[in-house]
């Protein structure tokens, strides 16, 4: 079948909007209609050329909601019409991780789906008889896309696409940061580094824990209307400020440190002050953003000997297929809201309007509809 | 009155037998008789000039065992008569650390323990009236030391002196970073990095808890008898491999990686790559050794995006009052072993050949019996 999708030829070149080929599903695949998708940081990354695994030319994207069209031979948890969520980071509920319910980390397709390929080791995409990578297994910018079965939650045919297709990477990133990988209590004092999207889920989601100060950190002052909107209970911007200086107000704010710490910068400087802003003897942080290739984290071993932890969640923890449909629920009973976060809402056409705005810091977070 | 020590005049000198005085027990506090003490690595830090805090003159010591002489007003807690191991990690109670439930690192005596002082801010110690600090707040380098009541565990009195002091610091260590901070499981796949006496605590710990494999890693392909003795199943010379190699090795031993890895070393280099031996997903690594002063750690922070967990023990994560005297039961029950492990006794009078013997990697450890 033909299907509309944003390509992108080479890195650090716009996308482009063309008709690709796209085969139907094989043995254990699914066609999905991607009916919305968001842009994601990840996606610029990769354009950008900062992945050096990166592949091109490929079909970004990885934050949709759709529908199910057609489903290959074997297919037994979706059928055609159900409303799906496609998952970066799938559920094969086989595999030594999945059977070992310590992790998320699904590891059954990983190999295949970080050479862009599916599992049989080929893709379903091409552009005038050129072959097109698949990307982080989902290629959600492209209206029409195939998917392996065990990488899709089946979700609520209620939950408009617009909004929850931020489920699909975003919101269960810093949400479940906090539920799954954290596991925040009652009473908690907790520390976000970075007020963006993820930050702004992992205060919603720190309220969600019944969270006692929830401090928001940024450069931007204008980031601290964001953070209350969602229930920080503190903001400090840090501009200019010198690491220890940071470290020693927010353990006076914390009387003594956070409970739980999170980054969401990328920045391997701010994980260091994230670490070291623990209360001594439990507290913990989480580390989420993605660092620039080759940075490495470093701090003292007395940190850690001192009863500091340091952790790390992908996709917030969540197990795709069992979580991601919980966390629609949550969204559709208002325990968390995606509404405000969703800032601009284009057409495929004007995708890279997308990446241009997140680029600016001027969006929380771009939907393409289709 | 009068008491027989082994003084560290100044750093890099060794330790003086002289008689000091010793002032009695105030408010909360304790006279106790030490029957016998261990000599730590972290005492040889100390006199060797290492720890950028160290003070002199002091009285050195820090792993004993003794009976209580003479206790202060207020004192409830011990009795003359009593059998106790010195805490150089007290257990008030009643600090915000110890109430939290979630910590064995009690802050309440903390600030005039790092000075070396009895929490009044002054010492009982004095030589040619002289003041002599204490250290670590046990001073058990003198045949009569003075403790506050909060840093003293009380122990059964058959178990022997000469023995049970090793409980004092190496034995709780060891056996406590498995039981209390890692919390092994029945089958998890241990990795020790340093066969010296904590790394052998830390495999009888791994033994009691049922691990599967417990693999010893060392540069010293002697160590491996002394660990195959305290429930080692494999072992590695890792001398002249490279770090990456090391990984390979361990992941290819544990089928992906380990579930825990115990950093004994104090290497900074090897505390990385015992976190990068844990199995993605889920694997822990705590650091129990001290570094060099200065040095740090350093990861790529996908280390932890992928689910790995950086965590450190200091004591063992045991609540001295609380957990030290259990560990004499297991002791005294047959359910961990120390009598293997003293391989030197000596007088008070040859203590410096004692750390003579640790320097040169002959002794596992060395006990003054007084």
């Amino acid at each position: 079948m033909k299907t509309r999708a944003a390509v992108a030829f080479e890195a650090k070149k716009p996308l482009e909007i063309v008709e690709v080929d796209l085969e139907g599903p094989k043995e254990g695949e699914v066609l999905v209609e991607i009916m919305a998708t968001g842009i994601c940081h990840t996606d610029a990354y990769t354009l950008d050329g900062l992945d050096s695994e990166g592949l091109f030319p490929s079909i970004l994207g990885h934050e949709g909601a759709g529908i199910v069209r057609e489903v290959g031979a074997g297919v037994t948890s979706v059928a055609v019409d159900d409303h799906v969520i496609p998952l970066y980071t799938p559920e094969c509920r086989q595999c030594k991780t999945c059977t070992s319910g310590k992790s998320n980390l699904c590891t059954s397709i990983r190999s295949t789906q970080g050479q862009g390929l599916m599992p049989d080791g080929t893709s379903r995409f091409s552009y005038k008889g050129q072959q097109i990578f698949h990307y982080m297994g989902c290629s959600t910018f492209s209206n029409f896309t195939v998917l392996p079965e065990i990488a899709l939650a089946k979700i609520r045919k209620d939950a408009p696409f617009q909004t929850s297709c931020y489920i699909g990477c975003g919101v269960t990133t810093g949400v479940g940061a906090v539920v799954n990988t954290a596991k925040v209590q009652v009473g908690d004092n907790v520390v976000v580094f970075g007020l963006g999207g993820i930050g702004l889920n992992v205060i919603q989601g720190a309220k969600l824990a019944g969270a006692n100060k929830i401090i928001g950190i940024d450069l931007n002052s204008d980031r601290e209307e964001w953070g209350r909107k969602f229930g920080m209970t503190d903001f400090l911007n840090t501009k200019g400020m010198k690491r220890e200086d940071v470290i020693a107000k927010v353990l006076q704010m914390t009387d003594g440190g956070a409970d739980y710490t999170f980054d969401c910068t990328g920045n391997t400087e701010v994980m260091r002050t994230a670490l070291e802003c623990c209360h001594r003897g439990w507290g913990e942080s989480i580390v989420i953003g993605v660092a620039e290739a080759g940075k490495e984290i470093s701090t003292r071993p007395f940190q850690l000997v001192t009863g500091r932890v340091w952790k790390g969640s992908a996709f917030g923890g969540a197990k795709g297929r069992t979580d991601v449909p919980k966390i629609v629920d949550w969204y559709m009973d208002g325990k968390i809201q995606i509404d405000p976060m969703i800032t601009h809402v284009m057409g495929l056409e004007d995708i890279n309007k997308a990446f241009d705005l997140m680029h600016a810091g001027e969006s929380i977070r771009s939907v393409v509809v289709y």
